[in-house]
């Protein structure tokens, strides 16, 4: 982990709280050699996949191997109002497991069981540490598939804190729509239970939607109930290439205007192709894409193609190149999900500046011409990525993290796409979340009122301000 | 309105808060004639759909035009800790309009526009006094439509503060899938906005979906943006009649767990049809019927029918009879929405107690049919209806309200009914809320964990309880 020297001007400057010896000492005789304070150990758990890092990393990493570890864990740092930060794989890019405040990590990779599968409801219940491809091998005799899909292959866990979603969630949905039920340890240490196995319900506050994305602030998930669905009768997925990225936006929001029910849309640009051929061996044309893939029965998907190739042709998309077996669509979209990896292997010992806005619809050719051309006419090393059915689109900058100059073009780039998505009645962060970089962002796009309230529901819920301090606003 | 001499017991006991003359005079200096005394005027706004009166009504009622008429409300009964009640149709079947602690109703009727129509990203902006009817008149030119239906005409704002649903959730979902953004005046008349109009977020808290479904508690809606869906290319609607009822609730079973797209499948009983009839002048066949609809492409929708008719055979449904002139849907829909009032009228003078539970779709039958035998043993007048899509049913039992007898059956019977939903993993409110009668079912449905949380919220964001108290805990 080689820091950049100004990399901490980038989080926000609160010393971190001091962690006694004698919690320390209270984890390491309860939890034995599930509580180290090995240097490499807690340095792992200090950094994620964002281009910030900390100094110092946790004091010590807690692997917890049930719902009572976590409460216990809990408790103690209570005891001592010392921050508990929970720790899934580690895939976050906002810096949301960095011990920006000191503290102690929860890693819940352990507690990564398939519960129970409730193959005649739709739902499975998981513990927090299970990744999502993990879950969908464990459901994949039951003819169901779990569709949420962020790039990394995170933990529920983290995908539910952070309100992840992905390619699929223009059809399914993201993690807000898919999560039915939790079971939550809170800012006390006491377990709770949100939600129950209903597909809706009117009782009460949504728990459970506060929760989900509350990026590990206001309680540790112990346990998750997901959705599942059948897996489609008919799959097809296709690669379109057109002339620019603006032909190949018009389709996708013509595409959505429509209802066509399009199961992924993804664009990727120019830049990103390139980096995916070779990452994964490809050889797509070197143009903007749009990968689509279609789910149904045979007629609908034949339909819904058609459709979506007519509108197309409109706007020069080439004609569709099918992948047609499972392998060759498995192929395809791991391409897709590796984009980010394969454009920060492009330029070695680069980091990436990622954005994350999403706009209405029919405002996301505005939203992303106009960055692309700032990007362009600044010379910044980019690429494009996006689930633009949803209005959500990703450009990555590639900076030299020792160059202060490349990363204060980044963060000004960055400034004004947010900035842009705002004004047009869009979100700075489609999926990724807060974390410790987006909070000025946040409070723009909130404003004050809302923020304040956020932070009345932080106080009340955590009144020692111990779980995962500093993301998403300080108190 | 003849109140029964009991109904008071089925209520929360805590004594009305007084509302000081100096707060009416102020109301009636800062409203005018938009402030009313008038008993009739306020009688009218102690009472909704439910079977449960309160002596007194609110002391006030402000009509409010604006949000700053709201703001100024609430901050003028902040000012005195006097408790303030918004209002919409009254369409509320549990009580969730009745002045319990006393205060003021602020009527946001007249508050009804659509603010803004934004079909090119399938949202509207409304008012929340506008009902569901209405603002799919106001749409109807755009080609798209709000698929959210409670049975009666509600408000949008009232189905947002009690989470509604309605026929179309199997397929659109309810009010929390579907509202993306809201105004509110908050409990000390300060007016924040949640949410964008973006599809999707990960920026901080979940403010939208906490709100939805806070029955007044946590704020007052001032501004609504809600999703519409492009009107479906085909619509199909078919009645088919069943043996038994749990030949018919198998048959969605089997029609959901194989993901069938279905846009409406509604269960009404032998009983609940011959009141239709009645009411509706309808010839539908004295059995359990479901009622559908399809909805998708022509080719689509074929698919769909063939695939529910052939499991409908299979559980001995009759031949589908086909509603295929949209006044012939409209009819069959407004009887289905008449069912509740069809049945009440069915016998003079009785009030109707409805339970509304709602479970995982594959202990439908055991929720579902044990009910039903319960009722049909007792000997109480009941009907039955069901979005079973979701889960949820209503049983409606038809009481007299003079006879304690007749009362204490039904609840006796509402009892055991929500007990076996909870105990199959369900809610004891799939659409309607907590309101004033169902606190006992909601802190045994979440918990006491849960409920602390949702009182600690509570607490943080109205510190004086002034906003709709008494309505799903007591604080």
């Amino acid at each position: 982990m080689n820091a950049p020297q100004d990399s901490a001007q980038l989080l926000p400057q609160i010393a971190p709280r001091p962690v006694p010896q004698p919690l320390i000492d209270a984890l390491s005789a309860r939890f034995g050699a599930q509580c180290s304070t090995a240097l490499a150990v807690r340095e792992q758990h200090g950094r994620d996949e964002s281009p910030f890092t900390t100094v110092p990393p946790p004091a010590a990493v807690v692997f917890a191997e049930s719902t009572r570890d976590v409460a216990d864990a809990v408790r103690l740092a209570s005891e001592h109002a010392v921050p508990v930060i929970p720790w899934g794989v580690g895939s976050s890019l906002e810096g949301h497991v960095l011990a920006v405040q000191g503290g102690i990590s929860i890693d819940v990779g352990r507690m990564d069981r398939v519960l129970s599968v409730n193959a005649d409801d739709l739902t499975v219940t998981v513990q927090p540490g299970i990744t999502r491809k993990a879950l969908n091998d464990a459901v994949k005799d039951t003819g169901l598939f779990f569709p949420i899909d962020p790039g990394a292959d995170a933990s529920i866990g983290g995908m539910t804190a952070t309100r992840a979603s992905g390619t699929n969630a223009v059809r399914y949905g993201t993690m807000r729509e898919n999560v039915l039920a939790l079971e939550v340890v809170t800012a006390s240490g006491e377990v709770i239970r949100t939600g129950t196995h209903a597909r809706k319900s009117s009782a009460g506050y949504d728990l459970t939607r506060l929760m989900v994305g509350s990026e590990g602030t206001l309680g540790i998930f112990t346990e998750i109930t997901v959705r599942l669905y059948p897996l489609p009768e008919a799959v097809s997925a296709a690669i379109c290439s057109f002339p620019s990225v603006e032909a190949a936006v018009r389709t996708v929001i013509q595409t959505i205007q429509l209802g066509v029910p399009i199961a992924r849309v993804e664009l990727i640009d120019a830049n990103s192709v390139r980096g995916v051929n070779r990452h994964s061996k490809l050889n797509l044309r070197e143009a903007p894409l749009l990968l689509m893939e279609f789910h149904g029965s045979p007629a609908g998907v034949k339909e819904q193609a058609e459709t979506v190739q007519e509108i197309a042709s409109e706007h020069g998309g080439a004609d569709f190149e099918w992948a047609d077996t499972p392998e060759e669509r498995t192929r395809l979209w791991t391409a897709r999900h590796n984009a980010y990896f394969a454009a920060v292997q492009s330029r070695p010992g680069c980091r990436c500046i990622t954005t994350d806005t999403c706009v209405p619809i029919s405002r996301l050719a505005d939203a992303l011409l106009d960055s692309v051309a700032e990007a362009d006419a600044s010379g910044i090393s980019y690429f494009l990525v996006g689930h633009v059915g949803d209005g959500n689109f990703h450009m990555g900058y590639l900076i030299d993290p020792d160059d202060p100059q490349e990363r204060a073009l980044a963060e000004q780039l960055n400034h004004q796409l947010v900035r842009r998505a705002l004004r047009l009645g869009g979100t700075c962060t489609g999926e990724h979340g807060v974390g410790v970089h987006k909070m000025d962002f946040l409070a723009e796009e909130a404003g004050a009122g809302a923020i304040e309230m956020m932070r009345a529901i932080k106080r009340a819920l955590d009144p020692k301000n111990i779980l995962n301090p500093g993301k998403i606003f300080l108190l």
